[in-house]
């Protein structure tokens, strides 16, 4: 039987220095290139976030409040060359390592819909993966057909990549152990859920559209409501803690380690 | 009426240092820029070649003749991201005069077939023209149908674009006046041809099919190939020299240049 592809996707906050704008985590770029190289998985596609790359430029001017006038063309364009110069570096140490990463823009195959990706042209990355490379793509700035402009996530991208290449598994690498039922960075009691099931992601994903607390998970709305989609799909889903070394490793190896799994 | 677009194709030996593997010629790159945003043109969607970033690499990987083993793959991805630094560079260029140039990566959305543009999502690129962002495309090494691995020039690209965006006018900046009627190269007296019909193109490019010879335009083969569509589709298309200060502004504006006229 042929492998399944496996979809990782890194956090922005793991590979950018995230209080600093422009400035990578070169240090955690170079262990994770590593760790992916060792693991030797294949088929692999890659998502990257933008941290400190994307972010700020992106709410200077705007973009994700679609597009108004003329003067945000420049810092569309901006945006995205940032995340183009993250995406680079992150391409470049993954070579290094004798990865055979290949760097997709999602802004030249993907248009959005109120944020929400619409058009989607697979034929490229659907090749690119099946000759044996290993696209790396990332949250960037998109035409949306709508706004005119939209900023999509790198969650978002994963979640319906792992979808539409009908993925067997989907590893959602953060600087958190996973899902907690309480906010860990303010409450140091929170208790890590080591299981979910679809029917609880659910619930959590309407608890979350309920409470007036902005994000309960810690940071982790954006992902929560992405999951559903793959995890009903059947994708074994993980969401686990990138910024401890060995983890990605274990992950792609298949191996025990701590994380929040999602299974139908 | 609405402006037409314009396509501006930046060769590969104007760019960069065309002895040096992996030298951009930094200040051709600036002085371009310069002229492109004090044009004031828009629409305009800009190509550009490999010249030496490009070229050795896919040479020594053997890219251009197709998908053979696993030991091209890194190769591969290694072609495609140094056209990714070349383009960064030129991006940044443009950016920093205040032109809102948006780098979009040709194998992110077209697949060839034997070498030829065959899968070619338009909407995002249609979309990034329409909102008034300028494309930087460029030469690339792509996923091919039959071969698995293909180059794909960015002379292609540019005469592909301005035929399936109706561009007005098509604009091949060179390291020559132009076309002449044999090899400036080689000979001192060639003569520029200022004017051709699409009748004498097709005459010429059959001509090149005939002779022994290998290029009797002075490396302009390729383009005479290419241009056929474009001059055939009623785009103005004019070959010029962009290493001479001036002629990319003149084309720009519709100014009188030196250079290889086509029409229809």
């Amino acid at each position: 039987m042929k492998n399944r592809l496996t979809v990782l996707k890194l956090g922005g906050s793991v590979i950018t220095e995230k209080d600093k704008d422009l400035t990578p985590n070169l240090q955690a770029i170079g262990r994770l290139a590593e760790e992916i190289s060792q693991s030797q998985v294949s088929p692999l596609a890659i998502v990257h976030g933008g941290g400190s790359f994307g972010h700020p430029l992106a709410r200077t001017y705007g973009i994700a409040e679609g597009f108004r006038d003329q003067a945000q063309l420049v810092g569309f364009a901006k945006t995205h060359d940032a995340m183009v110069a993250l995406n680079t570096l992150i391409v470049g140490s993954l070579l290094d390592q004798g990865v055979p990463a290949f760097g997709m823009a999602p802004s030249s195959f993907i248009v959005t819909k109120k944020g929400r990706i619409h058009v989607f042209e697979e034929e490229p990355l659907d090749r690119a993966i099946k000759t044996g490379l290993v696209p790396v793509l990332y949250g960037d700035a998109m035409l949306d057909i709508d706004r005119g402009f939209a900023i999509l996530s790198g969650d978002q991208i994963a979640a319906q990549l792992a979808v539409r290449m009908d993925a067997g598994s989907l590893i959602m690498a953060a600087d958190v152990d996973g899902l907690c039922e309480s906010d860990p960075k303010t409450d140091s009691s929170a208790r890590l859920i080591r299981h979910l099931t679809l029917r609880e992601l659910q619930e959590l994903k309407a608890k979350i559209g309920r409470t007036s607390v902005l994000d309960v998970t810690g940071g982790m709305m954006g992902k929560v409501s992405e999951l559903t989609a793959p995890v009903a799909h059947g994708v074994r889903t993980i969401i686990l803690n990138a910024s401890k070394p060995g983890n990605v490793y274990k992950a792609l190896k298949g191996e025990e380690v701590v994380g929040t799994r999602i299974e139908a």
